[in-house]
């Protein structure tokens, strides 16, 4: 099979187009043909160096997420036919003709949704469901703040928090940006500038968001300590302007505050399982009925592995990335 | 009435015994007369004018908990009858002769404790099992680590984290302090120097702890962030160490650990009273079979509230001091 290989760890230039092998479904395991494989920005990370595959999954392959045809089955799979839609998570090796993963770890992509456009979904929906919705309990009627809106776990964000009656309020600080999440079902577009805080606590009325989605991290922790309600949840999913900070322990005790840190990718099988399932019953429906669809920015062939980095490194990208094999 | 009110706001000199009104019962309150009320970090605080009662508290009367006699009853109060020995959190007034307070938010004192000796037991035991096992979900087979483990708190942690099948290990500074813990069934006593990260983590085989009761703050939540487990939680209670430090979010992600502040003051009625029911049922056994006994320092009388002050501002006491009203 062709695949997108890391030749050693640097910038786009080290992802190469290569043949590899291709993998051998083990018990409960399915191979399937990708259609597609979504960019995350892990996979920029895994690429310097900085983030390798955890054990089991290819180290030098990256991609974290496809949808693609069954086209195998190990052992022991009982739910899935060969010919079979699905998609699903994966710990590396995503950016490939073939992948294989655990058949409990997919879920079947809705008939209502194109094979390659199902792609973008796993990563930006998984992560903002079970951050947001299994971790954080966001409920109806609560607020939900998403950080880098723009982002594909921001858009999917702001889908899902809408299907559940939340209302969300979004930063970005790409203009652009706030009127495509806008257009999206966004409810209230506030610029990322140094008066966010500011913002969002007028939006509110004083109370603050009960729900934080922060994919920004560091620069905006303090900002996140003001913007908080009392008994507010604050979920870090990606730190992309630097990890570390100053934080208040007792404006935390005060506001009765919840911080908690977040990563798929680590997961032992069994919690990626229960996440799969969860997601089918919970999210999948508002694929089918129309609440939700991909947001997908641009689709590059497998020799756009170096582009598409080199787009989501200087952050151009509204929604996600997709390398295409089909 | 007999009362300690501030006379105005500083060192422990402004505590004065003074005649007060004694207040009436309303609707669904209780009104109790004072056999012992604790003495607690938050007081000094309230003290120096920097942790004002909240709305319909007494203002100039400082004391966070009670044990006492049911005197009488306010309009629709049904579970409480006049003689009754009752305990429980209050927003403020403790230091009194006559307390009231809720009818919902009391629970009854088990008939092997002494009424004098219970008046240690509200903050202590309701802030540890609110907080670990509540909030923190502590389980059977975990690992609790305490900070401050010969403060009321950190006293009342060890046996209910016994009782529930917890290991258990606390810091302090003070050898002292650590050997009547492990006395008092700590599991693991380690020394609260610069050091204890590493003591723990061999501790627990390089694991980390499950869960963290802090009542430190600042100065130990980089050694906080390295001792704990994945999917570790961490709760802060206070921070007597100063309430600003750095944290490291992208730790927090790898190790899915949750930070969170907590304080039960400022909580709603409705909040309070749930947490004494769970309370009188999960924990009140502990008390009459034995498992879980008030740890007191010293008992002060009303005049020696100044001097019970000074010995917790200087992190003398182990356990709890009380003020005794009868």
């Amino acid at each position: 099979m062709q695949a997108v290989r890391l030749e050693g760890f640097g910038g786009p230039e080290v992802l190469c187009v290569r043949s590899a092998p291709a993998p051998t479904p083990g018990v409960g395991e399915i191979l399937a043909r990708v259609a597609s494989s979504g960019v995350n920005r892990a996979d920029l990370l895994q690429r310097k160096g900085r983030y390798p595959a955890p054990e089991g999954w290819p180290q030098d392959i990256p991609g974290l997420e496809f949808a693609g045809v069954v086209e195998a089955l190990g052992p022991g799979v009982e739910r899935w036919q060969v010919g079979d839609c699905v998609m699903g998570l994966l710990g590396g090796g995503g950016y490939a003709q073939c992948v294989k993963t655990h058949g409990s770890a997919v879920v079947p992509v809705p008939d209502t949704i194109d094979l390659v456009e199902a792609g973008a979904i796993p990563e930006a929906f998984m992560t903002a469901f079970d951050a947001a919705v299994m971790q954080m309990e966001l409920r109806a009627a609560e607020t939900l703040l998403i950080h880098a809106v723009g982002s594909g776990v921001g858009t999917a964000a702001v889908q899902i928090a809408k299907a559940l009656g939340a209302r969300t309020l979004g930063t970005s600080r790409t203009s652009e940006k706030l009127e495509r999440a806008t257009a999206l079902g966004l409810d209230h577009a506030v610029a990322g500038d140094e008066h966010w805080p500011e913002r969002v606590l007028e939006l509110t009325e004083g109370r603050g968001v009960d729900v934080i989605l922060d994919l920004v991290g560091g620069s905006y922790l303090e900002g996140n300590q003001r913007a908080l309600a009392n008994c507010g949840r604050h979920v870090v999913v990606g730190v992309p302007s630097g990890p570390v900070a100053s934080i208040d322990l007792r404006a935390l005790m005060s506001r009765r505050a919840t911080l908690k840190g977040t990563v798929l990718r680590s997961r032992p099988l069994e919690e990626k399982a229960a996440l799969a399932a969860a997601f089918e019953e919970r999210v999948l429906p508002m694929f089918t009925d129309g609440r939700a669809s991909p947001v997908i920015d641009r689709t590059f062939p497998p020799q756009g592995a170096a582009p598409a980095h080199r787009m989501m490194e200087a952050n151009e990208n509204f929604g996600k990335l997709l390398i295409r094999w089909t």
